[in-house]
C-alpha cells in the first residue's frame, strides 16, 4: 500500500535543517487547509506574528511536526 | 485480534500527501464526534477559521494525527 | 507483571475506526475521573460543545489518545 | 544504571485499566509538586472541575502520561 | 559523536520515581532558561502555582519531559 | 536520500546538557522563522518573560524538541 518511492517521498530531506524548512511548511499548509482563503490568511498575520502566545503556538506545531520528519529520516544518521 | 487487511486499513495511505488529507480528515472527524450538529458546527466555523490561535490548534491537532499515521506507514519508506 | 490476555486488553480493537471510538471513550473518561458529577458535566457541555477552541482540544486528547491507541494495535498493519 | 526490578517499578500495572488509574494519579502528582499546599489546591480544586477547558486541558495531560505507561508496559501485549 | 557514559549521562535515573523528579526539575530549568532572573520568577510564581489553568499546564510539560527520560531509561524495566 | 554525515548533522551533540541547549535554540529558531523582525520580538519578550503561562508554553516547545534530539542522540546510551 506505501509504494512511494525515495524520491517522490515528501518526507525525506537531504539534512535536518532541511527537515525544519519543511517542518515549518507543513505547519503553514495545515493553516491553508482550514483557511484557504489567502487575505483572510494575511489579515490574521498580525494578528500571530506580533502575539507572544501565538508565535509559541506555532514553535509547538514545528516542534512535532519536525518529531515526525526526524523519524522519517531516521534522524539523518544513516 | 488485529484482523484489518492492508487494503481495508483506513490509516495506509499511498503517499505522506494523502496522510496530511487523512490528518486533517481525522481531526475534522473528532470535532463532528464531540459536536454532531452540522449546523452548530457551521456557525462556528469563523470562530476558528477567522482565528489566528485556533487556526494553530487545528494545526497542532493535524500535526498529531499526521504522526500516527506517518508511523503507521512507515514513513512511506518501505 | 503484564498478564492481560489479548481478549481482556482493552486497548485491542479491530479496526483504525473502532480504535477512534476508544480514543473518544477514553478522552471522556478521564474528564469523568476529574469531574464525577454527572449533572455538572452536562452542565458544562455547552460550553464546549458550542465552543470552538474547546472542541479543538478535545481532538487534541482525542489524536492523543490514538496515538496509544494505534501504537497498541501496531497500527492494525500485522 | 537502571536497576528497578519488575516488582518495584512503578510504571507496572496488570492491565490498561490500571494504568489509566496511574496516569489520572501521575498528572495529580504532577500538580501537587509545583502546588504543595493542599488548601491551596482544595481552593482550586472548583476553578478546573467546574471549567471545560480546564477539564480538557487535565485529559490532555492524562493521555500524554498514558502514552508513557503504555509503551513501558508494552501495551500490555506481550 | 555521542560519546556520554553511562555514569554521567544526566538523563539515567535509579527508578522512575527518580525520573519524575528529573521531568519536574527540566520542566524548571527550561522556564529559568527563559527567564533568567530569580527575582522575576519569584514574582511570578503565585501567578502560576495558585492558578489552575497554569497548574495543569505545567503538569503537561512534566508529562512530556518525563515521556523522553522513561524511554532513556527503556521504561526501568532491563 | 539521507547523506548527513555524523559530523555535520545538527542534531547530534555530546550530551544531554548540550541537547537541551539545542532544544532551546531550535524553540527560539521557530519563532524567528514566524517572526524574522528582530525589533518585533524584542519588542515581545517581556510578554512572554514576565508571563507564567507563556514560559510554561516555552517549557513545552523545549520538551518536544528535546525528545527528538534525545532520540537523534540515542539517548546519549550507545
Amino acid at each position: 500500500m506505501s509504494s512511494a518511492t525515495a524520491t517522490d517521498n515528501m518526507l525525506m530531506t537531504e539534512t535536518p535543517e532541511a527537515g525544519r524548512e519543511l517542518a515549518i511548511k507543513l505547519a503553514r499548509l495545515s493553516i491553508k487547509a482550514t483557511q484557504p482563503d489567502a487575505d483572510v490568511r494575511g489579515a490574521l498575520r498580525p494578528d500571530y506574528a506580533e502575539n507572544a502566545t501565538d508565535l509559541i503556538a506555532v514553535a509547538q506545531v514545528i516542534a512535532t511536526e519536525f518529531a515526525t520528519i526526524a523519524a522519517a529520516n531516521r534522524y539523518w544518521a544513516d
